[in-house]
């Protein structure tokens, strides 16, 4: 194999190791020694390619939350519901929890960790932000939503339900929010 | 020192020990020898007395959990405000945010934890349920708040706050919160 395509193969082994050892023992079971067991990828590799576990955790994490990314459409209302759907497969999906709830714990103590954090959430929230934003300038949306409030209120619930009653959030829930940020948020008729 | 002073104070050396370290060092910090290290208290002793470190940060998140507990006032505007404070003073306190985490970290994989968790959080949540439930009664909150998504309403978002922006909750955000779910609450007048 090509350098390049053996560093991929690596690179494919190794994350896949970061998330599935997140998901098995949590952050306590990061060790160079679990990922080389668990990857097939020898010690030296890891250690010459990833030298810091939290920047390779934060990677992982980072290409996680762009896997899969959806496009929303240009209707405010039906963009809404887009992002709450892809919203709740994402925290569904045990993988991404697990690497979510691992970079919240190492972020309170490890700044690369929480450099990182406020990097993707500021994504996710203003993927948000945008929505209503939009639907703002549409007049569907009242305009004197307050975006920040706003963003809290669409992304709060679900992480809250995921985080704290650890329960899949389900098809209904999506629809039950989706109406009642509509109904809030929609200007009087 | 008799054997239940002698108890007493182990305890309240590890108990102090388990918080400092999931400060520190999150969840991967937890062990015997290092409980050993910070409390002063010894290896076997701690052994004898918590042979299971899981149970441990149970108990000293239950105990965390049950300090300083707030009788609420009778009126249900007014409780509700006292609820936000108090939940704001838990939440900004990095050892109570710190166990938190960690107990919601351990929580995916160790079902101890899940249950622990489970049960500080239903707690939690019945005392939120309570309170909306004395407005409807008093007829201060309307009639058709759904119990369950306006106990959502209320924890929700500081907890989002405090894990995923990381930012202290302010004094301005309790009183903007609380004049949120006062409005949407209310009945027509």
């Amino acid at each position: 194999m090509a350098l390049d395509a053996r560093y991929e193969r690596s690179r494919a082994l190794v994350f896949a190791a970061v998330q599935s050892v997140l998901v098995i023992d949590g952050v306590a079971g990061l060790t160079t020694d679990r990922l080389a067991a668990v990857s097939g990828v020898s010690r030296s590799t890891i250690y010459r390619n990833w030298p810091d576990l939290a920047i390779l955790t934060c990677e992982v994490f980072e290409e996680l939350m762009h896997r899969d990314a959806v496009d929303f459409t240009a209707d405010p209302v039906q963009a809404l519901r887009d992002y709450l759907v892809d919203y709740a497969r994402r925290l569904n999906d045990a993988t991404y929890c697990a690497v979510l709830i691992a970079l919240i714990e190492a972020s309170s103590r490890d700044d690369i960790f929480a450099d990182v954090h406020r990097r993707t959430f500021s994504q996710t929230r203003s993927r948000a932000a945008d929505i209503i934003r939009r639907g703002q300038e549409q007049g569907v949306f009242r305009a004197d939503v307050n975006a920040r409030v706003g963003v809290e209120d669409i992304v709060a619930p679900f992480l809250y339900r995921r985080l704290v009653t650890q329960r899949n959030i389900s098809a209904r829930q999506v629809t039950e929010l989706h109406q009642r940020l509509i109904g809030a948020w929609s200007p009087p008729s």
